[in-house]
């Protein structure tokens, strides 16, 4: 889908939030909505058509907006929100809708200012999570793409696994970096968050950071890394044993094996958001380990590593075919180990597609 | 200084702004306050002492925020800004400060609606910018991160360039993938932003991305970089030639390496921001190129790449011992090329201490 194709799609939402426009300060959704990729724009997006839609950016951008968005009214203003808000007032607007769930307290009084000041008629009204709403229910295009990004990870965590990279001896940190470095030469523009590795006790820790720890013999080893490409990221988690496992692990592994094959079974057109949490979160439960997954089961995936939709006991809404996501539960024990499985998933009305194809029995390296 | 230290620090702000609390909910400012690394936190700072100040956190960190945070009763929940309003209430705080520069106006509509439902007479006020006031100002332990984080970057910089990895037929990309592993074999946990490269006509692109765009003799490359170490963020330009400078090339460069040495030595303790933005840019607006200076003249650089102090003519303050900021005049001739020269500098009373230590002679290679 085309950028021009996705505004018109916004402008049914627009239209139907009863606005004559929108101010998107999201940066993500002004790139979504334009293509642009630098660092500070906004988006006036108008419910009449692209004649009267403007995107602000300031003088470092001038070159690359000219290049990127050509289709487009450029405005060239360091202040892109409050230009853009003289700019609706001047062309006769006066139901401007905000992005409230990114627009700041701060930033909301300033043009509340302008408006007051410079347009006459012009009112600001809570508008949030338009063009979330579009985001979440991903184009073959942004499939393509995060199915590129997702192609990348996998490629990496098999060179490494190949060369020997996961071996007692190394510490997380030289095993973080090599995997970035392995992604990269698959042609991942960097990853796509900072990379988790964490190994023994420290695998427990859902949101690890790489240390000096050193990995040993009989160690799990928790892997959650993606790569970005193009904008779009990758999410995977693996988990591993350095050597035979015992049988704690073995156990432990198979019950969050479990937990996320359910978790993935239950991933269909108008499924409830918390229904697919649940139907994950009863497997782990029922082996009274309800309180050791301490988090929700997954997350939207796409220009942003977390978007929506949230798969959590307290999300709401259903799923949407096209909508990416990661399906991904761990159990944590204190002071021994954690694991977790996770894949990023394309919702489909014939089942979920799996776009992070690593395998998921139980490796013991 | 401690994280405790701070926290005395603020509390002094708290009561001058006569508020009973201030809700912390800028992450980076609940790390500079705490120690806290997770990803999802806030911060309530009570202006009676630390028996009364909670840090939240979700079920992801619970470990981790007890290791980081030892010294602080802890609240684990996910909606942590709402956890501490309530907190707050039963505590029996009756104004409430927030940073309006950060919360979102549907966040605070969520802790107004908390406050009003659970808790008799709290009430929330604006208070932008405590935290970023303290955080201006570094101490010598901050300082000694950032020249860290620097020596990174000038080491990766001097083995690029030995290396020869500096030569027509290479990348953008490949050369900032270079630069980047280099700065890692040096320490750091990453690159501190995305590395810029730019070659040829790219470089007149002020903030390009790397692309698969080829060096080739006589270009001008532009690079822009940093390393993060430790949560602390380096930040240097440099721009050299490949072969030797034409005359327009070489006469550009010494107009930018006036305009930022100008700059340089216009940072002193009591300097007005905007008065030291006009020293270097009065060097390149006497040469009639004014206008090809886009972009401010620096920034505060430290647990992010971008806070206070700005240095730009619009900037409002003064500068104070202790400050860390970038000086980075650059003049971008569209479709040629353009030259960036950037430092980041340490305000002295006797004078700027520069933590980049590259030199800065225009570079034939």
């Amino acid at each position: 889908m085309t950028a021009a194709a996705r505004r018109d799609a916004l402008r049914e939402l627009v239209r139907a939030a009863e606005l004559d426009a929108l101010l998107v300060t999201d940066i993500v959704n002004v790139r979504y909505l334009t293509g642009f990729t630098g660092s500070n724009a906004a988006l006036l997006v108008s419910a009449e058509g692209d004649t009267s839609t403007r995107l602000a950016t300031d003088g470092r951008y001038t070159t690359q907006a000219a290049a990127e968005v050509p289709d487009l009214e450029r405005v060239i203003d360091r202040a892109c929100d409050r230009a853009l808000v003289t700019s609706a007032g001047e062309a006769g607007v006066r139901r401007l809708g905000f992005e409230s769930g990114h627009l700041t307290v701060d930033a909301h009084a300033a043009l509340v200012a302008v408006a007051s000041k410079e347009t006459e008629g012009l009112e600001l009204r809570r508008a949030p999570g338009l063009v979330q709403r579009l985001r979440a229910v991903k184009d073959e295009d942004e499939i393509d793409a995060l199915r590129d990004a997702c192609a990348c990870a996998d490629a990496a965590l098999a060179d490494l696994i190949a060369a020997g990279g996961l071996r007692p001896g190394r510490t997380e940190r030289e095993v973080a970096i090599d995997l970035e470095r392995r992604m990269r030469e698959h042609g991942a523009d960097g990853p796509s968050f900072d990379t988790i590795i964490a190994a023994g006790a420290n695998s427990a820790i859902p949101h690890h950071r790489p240390t000096d720890a050193v990995l040993a013999q009989g160690d799990l080893v928790k892997m959650d890394f993606g790569a970005l490409r193009g904008g779009y990221h990758s999410d995977m988690t693996r988990t591993v044993v350095l050597g035979p496992p015992a049988d704690w692990q073995r156990e432990l592994y198979d019950l969050v094996a479990a937990a996320q094959a359910a978790g993935r079974e239950a991933l269909a057109v108008g499924a409830e958001v918390a229904g697919v949490d649940a139907a994950a979160r009863t497997v782990i439960a029922d082996a009274g380990r309800g309180a050791e997954f301490s988090h929700g089961l997954g997350h939207g995936v796409g220009l942003q590593i977390h978007e929506a939709p949230a798969l959590s006991a307290t999300g709401a809404g259903t799923l949407v075919a096209g909508m990416t996501v990661t399906v991904e539960p761990g159990v944590y024990l204190a002071g021994r180990g954690g694991v977790r499985i996770e894949d990023t998933l394309v919702v489909r009305a014939d089942g979920a597609e799996l776009l992070t194809r690593t395998g998921k029995e139980l490796l013991a390296l």
